[in-house]
């Protein structure tokens, strides 16, 4: 048994891909529309075949989205256990059935989900395409031959008391959360860089500027602990996201009435998912109505499209603090990636934040495309979850992969012009707001014209010209102390 | 003094319109940038002035949102009480002003606010224009003509501790807060009447239908009860949106340091403003990032989609149901409301549910103005929240008055067709899969290709060419025991 | 009969407002779901108000797209003279509905238009509320009271050889030409206020900036000469949108085919309305599928996105090029049109060019709602016109109102920083481009590095350091020069 | 020479790619930001080399999109001999380059252009890979080694006259060009599918359905070649979009000013380049505003979800005529491409249609990143044309394989259900508005309600009911007749 096993996990890894069924020798498989070869070095089957011939567009198969297979794996083995449990599958069967799910959950036979992305058919082909792996690598371990559906059938072993409409979803939405853990690291690592780079100029004042106005002093740890801050807030938002997409519909098979299912079903597929997970899943209230929610869909795209919103922020604050290098802002550099010009010698452009806005704005499209698919549902069935869960798989490592250059590549060389920040804090005309409770604001008022047009600052400007004297003056006007304000409330040790 | 708040209340209500402006007295009023004359009797002053002339692009004013005028009061309120408190604002003023801001809440002064809800200037001009309206009504109340600001000045005293940049974000959050109650009742009207529709309609049984085909058998009970379960769906996630909407961002002031604020004012504000709405108001952790962080709006936005998608998600279904009268689906009839065609003669259409499709888009639209906005902001502020409340309260008044019109004008009249419902039950070829566990999948295929082949149902094709008795077939294909499955469970009793 | 026309007329502008409805005597009318009385004073009839009656979503109603009547009246006045030339209407019926069209067109009867913009049934609701308009004018011209239909009938006289399928697109496309020459107005106005700034500054240098780079020198002629470029592009694609809105589908009727029409109507009613309105007029090639083509749409839709484009780049450029006033680029000020701040004093913000930008953000989820309607039709009909024809309409209204607003509050009274920009032009190091002809790329890069690195310009740095005379190096560096290369071909003496 | 030559072009092809480059001998290349090794093996340079480190998002090169790395090429080999003919470039320098770019256009040397297509930069990479390339590829063919810049300098010689920000945009620009030309193809395809089954359906008759209720009668052919029609509108647009793309800016260099380029550079590269494309190449008028303009990209987005709009309504109108077998519209029969169903034997679903619409979702969404990208231009640069031109090209080829799958595996399959097609048209009630003529619309209301309520057709209900001969009566509901009115206009013969 032990030898078998063995030689199957030494099958299980070799020579499989799609590109070695060249001249490959076929075996014949059927379905409800007549014969077709099929490889016979593939462990998948027919209806897998005919929908890598059906579905042409994207070239992008569904084994490119890793998170994908493998939970759909992780719920073709719940369903087995408890369709043993239940005395609806043998128990050697469901054995052969649940190793093979297993290998498939560590990345075992990742080249066997060829069908592309944009299939047609609500995720049927790639349902059909984990059954007959499934299947067919369970017959191996049984020993018996590729295409023995007589001995495990993909439908009525490995499908039993399912359908594509429950475990397709079911699997989409455990891909979307198994792409949290990653996305979530990438988030925490730039929230750390972003908190960095805050500790270091913790003490360093600056300008903060509204409607791209000169405004009140801050300090550049205030400013860029906030794009931490923005990192936490979708972190939060990322774990709320969970128990939302753990809410599933196993067992309610074709439309939710749950047809074909043993009534107990449900709930043993539902357990032994969250066991075999360790993720809070837990049924659908009304399985009918779960079928074509796509609320965790809209939920999870909104999440990752606020995320993008936050990184497009401190991206763009980025390349406008690092303006210049003489007629801007000039208030920090990035660091220098590359050259920025093909004639300007010498420029260098903030490419890294350009790179992470476009990253973006392809999340704002993505958004847009879950809008179209999940409003286009109709009566028992949204048909287009595979566009949805290819869109959102895709922003979610675009947007762990921009994080992570941003990080690396700008973030964390980031120099800060210390000076001109100070410079630019003494300056400001606005800085005469310290002055309201003194002198009232229309008094202030005129001193920041003064001061502008006089060419000084507004404490030059007040000095002599209001009832106060210059020592209250330079208090209620220094600049590092009126960047605290509540800012010294924002961090507190140890927090983040 | 009774006597005094009596005529002030008076004076409250009468002529203070924008229109009773023409001839009117005026009185003459100063900012930074000069002199203007403002109409004698009107509330506002010369910041709202210069608005109304500046900002002529939608013709819609910021009166025309009540929920954002009636919480930018309360909030005004709340600093109110909290600056007295603290000893920041004498009792007297700090009650007329008070008062001033309940009589607006109350909906009194509702025509002083007249500027563009597009305008620029992140909210300063509604901010202002609530100073002035609550000042010069304080004034008012205080035996102190308007303009008098000398005695309450808008800035120095109603806006003390405050900037636009943490008061017009709160007040905006509040305001859909506000809008979620009526929003929630909307909803809850909508999903009892799905209820009772769907349990008129508990035992008749139809075909469900995926990807357009005919499927297997449910109940029109089952179907309708899904489209009330996608409402619940969406009273959760509003009711999850308020503890969102309410981290607010009091004493954070100009950029979030706090300037001008004494610092145990926002804590007094917070807590004040907790106990005058009733709402779990508290305190954002980093208040730099609270000022631009805009996530609170994008959930509120993705929320108004997502019930817009299921709200389509009922328009679209009931228009294929409708569709007919000879051939179509011919499930159902949604209620005759007027006459569908200039040229076809009793041509009736299903206009209701065409109706509330176009609110869906138009709602599908404001998101992605909604994104944008939202992802424009730059530095200490983002300038663009006028757009976004202003969107998200329309999406949210043209959801409300879409689900009344959808349930009072449709819902509430569909006639069901059983007979034809159970028709399409017993003649759906895919009811075959009630056989896989009896004959497997491949036979079924067989029967149900038969069926079609034949002209009859899979019942009749089924006897004497299936190794079961007539009566087993006949227990077996008997469309309500099939449409109850997991479909017993999705309502329980009491359930809603 | 002049007489009877001048009472006529008398009448027509008189008291017909719905509110005027209350209490007023009514008429009995019937179509064909049953009776419902109307209120005489009204010269719409059952089908409208049943409309009024149902559509109760966004309270804005027809009437306030004045173009869209307008362009209906016109089409109803082509269709009456053909069916007239035709021999299918009495010449003393037709003379009264021509009658009654003209005096809308002209703006008469503008309030009796009252069904909700967003109203289902693909604008049948506009479509009868125009035919009962028209024909009660008519018969009241005639001499005949409101409701005798058997005299002249909304369906059988008024609507005749025309279903809402052919008319009511026929309509929507005249009204966006109808609202492209306001339109171009405004922009033609914009364009040349940015010419005449760009004038005024034809030689005034200043440093042009890519990805917010110092770059090469231009001068301020060319930075706001390029707005006014965007404009005229715009208004290039508004000329080519003419054609394609022209292409109209009169004489289709309900699916293309024509059913009800005479042969002969299409071609008369294409002719008719192309001398009415002066428009290039023509008939679609195929009806078929012109009935349910959104392409003109969808191009309109484009093309006002593309303005919004242009006009939020020029807006978010002013708000760059305005940053400061002490802490930013400060190459110009936009004028100052209200206090910036209700905390800061003095401080004041570039409000119009926000204001501009929030419409744009309205416009780009204009252009995906209209989208969304434009994908979703189904068979032969697209029945959501409706909200596709309100979106741009308003839309254009939005945009011509931001323009002007644009061009009088904020354009006209820019100030340039003339002394900045020049010093700009001189410190920018990438100015070194202008040696890479005489040293090289690799030479002038050097140059460019030593200029920041010693705090001088590149000219300074050059000095000594390259092997060419200063007065070469002047020569070289002369950044008015620099600004004209090609910038000197883009705006020759009269060319607009 | 030719052996040289023959050598040469036999290196162009072997082992230069990325992954060749492990253990590779190495060459050290510098930049304005230091030293680094470059892979001996490749033709890129240091510029490439950094681009490839920094940009790590997307995992997409550039070279995916062939369309753009020849026409980069040409473009390039344009500059190439305008640079000669004016004496700016040594001729056999000249002739190297040219045959470089040549190669390239050829799809020579395709791999070496690695860098992510989301790169930051605004295409300076890609520029500069370009650049790197053609100058080793020349200098090889001219006998020098790779990296000996001293002789082919990838700036000074091969970028002569040129910046990024004029040679990228016409790249780009001409690449959709190019693209144009096999979407195009495709487009005319499916067009003549379309036609082939409309012309086997010319008498075939139906019904056509408005607002998804039964409406008059039409052939399949005419609902069929509209789809036809439409494909051929969007023929019409490609067309037109040429001229805006090939609105070029060469000789505008870094701002539109021209800066570093001879004043007769400009007109002589545009006059080669259109020599050398065939295409209607011509010089913007504005070339500074040019640098900015979005409008050709905005367009050609437009112009793509405008053929998608086609798309999606013939694909969704496919799946609702395909809707049954049993319970739906049955008009037809799209092919049987796999199984629909793991739990529902024989169920086939419309899984083309299904796959061709979430094209269309995923065009929708490119179509809103694209004018995200196009608005975010600031000053005198957009620097995200990347994610543009990818967006779009990526579009284009998905639309391509949609329209070539929808053809083969749909189109060209489809089986009409002749005898249903009669019958839903000769039993729909909307018939009676052929008899609107002969008895008024009220009265031909009352027949088709007497027909529903009675279960009989039109043509019975009004045989013995209103004063017509029984002849008269058929010929008017003639349903081959009455589909033919302007119907038989839209298809003359030999017209596609």
């Amino acid at each position: 048994m032990d030898g078998r096993r063995d030689e199957a996990n030494d099958g299980a890894g070799k020579d499989m891909g799609a590109t070695a069924a060249r001249e490959a020798p076929m075996r014949i498989e059927h379905d409800c529309i007549g014969e077709l070869k099929v490889p016979e070095g593939v462990y998948w089957g027919i209806h897998t075949q005919r929908a890598i011939e059906n579905f042409t567009v994207s070239g992008i198969p569904d084994s490119s989205h890793e998170a994908l297979i493998r939970a759909y794996a992780v719920v073709k083995r719940a369903c087995a256990v408890a369709n043993a449990e239940l005395g609806l599958l043998a128990p050697d069967k469901a054995k052969a059935i649940e190793q093979a799910c297993e290998e498939i959950e560590g990345g075992a036979l990742a080249d066997q989900f060829p069908v592309d992305v944009l299939q047609g058919g609500a995720g049927t082909s790639l349902n059909m395409n984990m059954n007959e792996v499934i299947a067919n690598r369970a017959l191996e371990i049984c020993g018996h031959p590729r295409g023995d559906y007589a001995y495990i059938h993909p439908n009525d072993d490995v499908n039993r008391s399912q359908s594509t409409n429950d475990t397709y979803p079911a699997a989409c939405k455990l891909a979307i959360c198994g792409g949290l853990t990653p996305l979530a690291a990438a988030a925490r690592r730039l929230r750390d860089a972003f908190h960095a780079l805050a500790d270091r100029h913790a003490d360093d004042v600056t300008i903060g500027r509204t409607q791209l106005q000169d405004a009140v002093p801050m300090t550049f740890g205030q400013e860029f602990h906030a794009w931490a801050s923005f990192l936490k807030l979708d972190l939060q938002a990322m774990d709320a996201l969970v128990d939302q997409l753990c809410d599933l519909n196993l067992g309610a098979t074709a439309i939710g009435t749950g047809v074909c299912a043993d009534l107990r079903f449900r709930e043993r597929a539902t357990r032994t998912l969250a066991r075999l997970t360790g993720l809070p899943v837990h049924a659908a209230t009304d399985p009918v109505a779960s079928v074509t929610d796509m609320s965790a869909y809209i939920a999870a795209s909104a999440c990752l499209k606020n995320l993008a919103i936050h990184l497009k922020k401190a991206a763009d604050d980025l390349r406008l603090l690092n303006s210049g290098p003489r007629c801007g802002f000039e208030d920090l550099k990035v660091p220098a990636r590359q050259a920025g010009s093909s004639i300007m010698p010498g420029k260098v452009n903030p490419v890294i934040p350009e790179c992470v806005d476009q990253c973006c704005f392809v999340i704002f499209g993505m958004d847009v495309t879950v809008n179209w698919a999940a409003a286009e549902g109709q009566l028992q069935l949204n048909a287009f979850d595979p566009v949805i869960i290819h869109e959102i798989l895709t922003g979610m490592t675009l947007a762990i992969n921009a994080m992570d250059m941003f990080r690396t590549k700008c973030v964390e060389g980031i120099r800060v012009n210390v000076e001109r920040g100070r410079l630019h804090a003494e300056q400001s005309p606005s800085i005469a707001a310290a002055l309201n409770d003194a002198v009232g604001y229309e008094r202030a008022m005129g001193l920041a014209k003064d001061a502008m047009a006089e060419g000084v600052t507004v404490r030059e400007a007040a000095k002599g010209h209001v009832d106060l004297p210059d020592a209250e003056i330079d208090r209620l006007l220094d600049v590092v102390a009126l960047s605290r304000g509540l800012g010294q409330t924002c961090r507190t040790p140890g927090e983040r």
